[in-house]
């Protein structure tokens, strides 16, 4: 493939995009991959087409090599199978959701579980008939709530989605691992550095899920990993949980004036001055934390929650978010606390919480409170005999020594307290370091879910019906591209990897001497020729600053300046990455250039 | 590639679908192709996704060779621009509309003139950078009234769409010719034979467009050819306009009591008996047929309308459909019929319309009727000087020698009569044949329709600026995998050619023997390797019967069969299409696949 600079659809801009706040969306933009349609929604330009082929047909190839079989489904679907798994509900406001002329329900799918799952109830209907692995890249539709940097969290997006089929639990984990290897594969093809680590299944349901993240600073995902081996998505660390405790000898609990200490902070000052402990001072970890959170159920339902933790942690709004999820979390509003009068704003304590309250309680499945107080969730770490200084429920008063599992108790427990560097892995492999990387891949052992909710069975060896176990397995391809941007580019521009760049080949001719043209194009039909594919700026009139700079920005990994230097028999070959240039006789460039972009594969 | 029937997601059925009324539906459906979701929609299955890509491969090969670049935009589209081109009322109901959580207004995009103008705009702003032609390879989404045929028209569909960009209209001819050719190219490669028709331009505007039409009885389009080179959709057909007729011997016209006449043939049968001429008997071309209809206008008004044509022909609804877009038209009903209580049904005639009826009257610039009569349109034929047997507006009277011209005149005429077989070509090459086909190819030349309403201009050689020449061109891919199952498929299943089948050879072992399965396997092997693709069925326990079967279902060029033959040494080498089989040596089979294979491209 030969492109030619002064027909080819591309210019490139000197200012960023006003929207663009990582670098991958702003090199995209400025060196004309990309152009943005609509918020979250994104056109492909020649060159930003050609990657997304190439990163495409890497994870085509990888699929075939690991026997799963490719299909195409609708992205426009009815509403009923989502109806029966009830995604049509727990999708909430992410789901783009549309009626048709005669007013049938349909929605943009966002994945197709329920598709899959239909289409092999349709077609199989026996255990010899499986193991089965179909997958699609397909272009898939969320309602993000904030779509941000550009192909890295869209609303419009292209997605491989596969999906495995087997008779049990140890057929499937064959099915997991040969789908896990091949995004090893994938990721390392298409130059992209990862680490595998435990997540949780969130919208998805199921039970183990793993993400592949490309480590990265603007990533949206904080992961963990201690020194051990064990490696999570902070939303799936759980806390190690501490021993009981006695408190035999802890007296009774006491409430004392604390007045202006809506803070954890001004609540440790005023009781190292008015409460003072005879061993050490009162600290922030000394304190119990109330925070009164909103959950939005997917049936609609608003649910007052408070959530406790030590004063020392901050609640993690992503860590809260998945211990919820499907339902979505914000902060209490004003109008929350009216309809919840027992809750004074800085100084509410566990008296009138949960259990705590006293008088009639009703909880229902899902743990909600039907009737009496709000729902009262704990921290791991806030087990039987710790003591805690924290609210009296009244404006300016706290109470302390109170003890957990004496003076009072919660509906259950919440991993939502935000993971620090130095925490202990919850598998002793040791203290946890904080990194932050971007989501890639999603493996998911489904288990039964899909296929329960929707009848997918077949007829085992004995003639006995049983439900499929399935899995389910994602790879972002349209946010690879972005995410190979992000991790391959430095402040002059782009720097593709061979395997991904839209041309191996960029081809600068500068000056007006029309030898130099025709060397250049001689050249770019050679190497095209040759299999290679090729960009070659061929515009008169432009300055090499123009020509050089915009060689950089694009970043295709081997650029070929041909110029002053062929009156002495030379042509430029240089890498785009390493910055690594050669004077090459004219005569050899060919096979230069060859030489270099095999060595750089 | 080799395929096993082994594990292939691929299930042949017995019967037809349900829904299914052309062959090509039934047999994609029956052979494992595809696979409905919803109305319209479509999922496609392992070999059709194949064919589909085969398809799409050779579309994007012809568009590199006219010069077109690929780019690809989004399906999720902002109302905006289609507002700025009103196309978001005019498409009407035929658009999927649907709001984000922001309840901002998007679409699911039908084809995408806006997009491609306003990417252009954006990027170009010279005359330097045309001729320019870009298209895409996309999914596309249109609420079809009544989706049918499967494939054939579709709520989501793939489409090419290609579109020019031009400094005037000489410059817009080349880049037309340049589409016109890739089609010719594209639809011979693809196998289906083409016509070529003038056409209307419908909901895309501009002026001048062409179908490229696959000949089929099950086609939705009806055209007409002349001997002398005339071709032309029917909806794009005109009428030669007759020559006006001298008036002055015809008496002043007459009403006479025509009991129970309300159809035509009554009224003629009951004017021979009443009213009888002297030199012949009445016939249904001396009648005038008053047809009411109601027509949607898009932005929302229903307007009644009365065209009068010639009592001997039909009013045709895609020809009436066709004058009267992008509005939509019906039939009236009993309330049109209501609220005009001068339309007397049955014997309706021109005094009560349009001009005729007396009164005040208003008319906007589209031809509506503001205020006073209906709107009354004649076919071209009703000429100054006609003379007429037509409705006197009272039950059971027509009025005699009505003269157009004389006694009557309209708002002006329209094309909505039939079109017969043996009427004469609009350019006198002769009288027309009438023949259906499938649409799968269409060219338009827009000219500034777009460009004006988004303003896309670019400076010329003089810093003038000028509005940009646009052309825009469309092939239904998908589409075209049902019109070629529909143009080569047999009693027995489908018959693909090479250039679209989803493998081209099918390798069936039969019986129970194991060196058959070995020789057959080897033979798979052996030809995978050499670059063929190969469906190898490979079950045991399945009958040479139901496998020879399915073998003609799917439909693989060349079937080779090894069973009982092997024991003397031969494989059987049938060519799916023709029938024709001969016996090969096992040592030779590979290679005279591979030359049948050949011989068929």
């Amino acid at each position: 493939m030969l492109m030619r600079s002064s027909s080819l659809f591309l210019r490139t801009l000197r200012d960023d995009p006003a929207d663009a706040e990582v670098d991958s969306h702003k090199l995209l933009v400025r060196a004309g991959y990309i152009r943005r349609a609509a918020p979250g929604i994104y056109t492909w330009l020649p060159l930003g087409l050609r990657v997304l082929r190439n990163v495409e047909r890497i994870v085509r190839e990888e699929m075939a090599a690991a026997g799963a079989q490719e299909i195409h489904f609708p992205a426009l679907l009815p509403r009923e199978p989502y109806e029966a798994t009830n995604r049509w509900t727990e999708y909430g406001p992410n789901l783009f959701r549309l009626q048709d002329r005669r007013e049938n329900d349909y929605l943009l799918a966002p994945t197709h579980e329920e598709m899959f799952t239909l289409v092999v109830k349709d077609l199989y209907s026996s255990y010899k008939d499986l193991p089965l692995t179909l997958y699609q890249i397909q272009t898939k539709y969320r309602d993000e709530a904030r779509p941000r940097a550009g192909l890295l969290r869209g609303r419009e997006f292209v997605m491989k989605d596969a999906y495995s089929f087997d008779i049990d639990a140890e057929s499937h984990a064959a099915s997991y691992t040969a789908q896990r290897e091949a995004y090893e594969r994938i990721f390392t093809r298409l130059g992209l550095p990862y680490v595998i680590v435990a997540a949780t299944s969130g919208a998805m349901g199921g039970s183990r899920s793993e993400e592949f993240l490309a480590p990265s600073p603007i990533g949206e995902d904080t992961y963990v990993r201690s020194a051990g081996g064990y490696a999570a998505n902070v939303e799936a660390v759980t806390t190690p949980v501490p021993e009981p405790i006695a408190y035999d000898d802890v007296p009774a609990a006491h409430v004392e004036d604390t007045p202006d200490t809506p803070t954890i902070a001004t609540l440790v000052d005023v009781a190292n001055q008015r409460v003072p402990r005879a061993d050490r001072p009162w600290v922030a970890a000394d304190t119990l934390k109330n925070v009164v959170i909103a959950v939005s159920h997917p049936d609609g339902e608003r649910e007052v929650v408070v959530v406790g933790v030590p004063g020392d942690r901050e609640v993690d709004p992503k860590r809260l978010e998945a211990a919820f999820a499907p339902a979505e979390v914000e902060q209490a509003g004003e109008a929350d606390f009216a309809a919840h009068a027992e809750l004074v704003k800085g100084y509410i304590g566990p008296a009138v919480l949960g259990p705590n309250a006293g008088g009639e309680r009703d909880l229902d499945d899902d743990g909600r409170v039907r009737s009496g107080a709000v729902r009262y969730l704990l921290d791991p770490r806030i087990v039987t005999g710790t003591r805690w200084v924290t609210g009296a429920n009244e404006e300016g008063k706290h109470v302390f020594d109170l003890v957990a599992g004496r003076d009072f108790t919660a509906d259950g427990t919440i991993e939502a307290a935000e993971v620090r560097a130095g925490d202990l892995a919850p598998d002793g492999s040791g203290p946890l370091e904080l990194a932050r990387g971007i989501e890639m891949g999603h493996v998911f052992d489904l288990g039964t879910k899909y296929s329960e909710a929707l009848g997918l069975t077949v007829l085992d060896q004995n003639g006995k019906s049983r439900v499929v176990h399935m899995g389910s397995y994602g790879v972002g391809v349209s946010r690879a591209v972005a995410a190979i941007a992000e991790t391959y580019h430095d402040e002059k521009g782009l720097a593709w990897p061979v395997a991904v760049a839209p041309a191996q080949v960029h081809i600068v001719a500068t000056g007006r001497d029309e030898d130099v043209f025709a060397a250049a194009e001689a050249l770019a039909v050679e190497l095209d020729a040759s299999g290679l594919d090729v960009l070659y700026d061929d515009r008169r009139k432009v300055s090499p600053g123009v020509k050089f700079a915009d060689a950089e920005l694009i970043g295709l990994p081997v650029v070929v300046v041909v110029g002053r230097g062929l009156a002495d028999g030379t042509i430029e070959v240089r890498q785009r990455a390493s910055g690594v240039a050669e004077q090459v006789p004219v005569d050899d460039v060919a096979d230069v250039v060859r030489e270099t972009v095999a060595s750089l594969r």
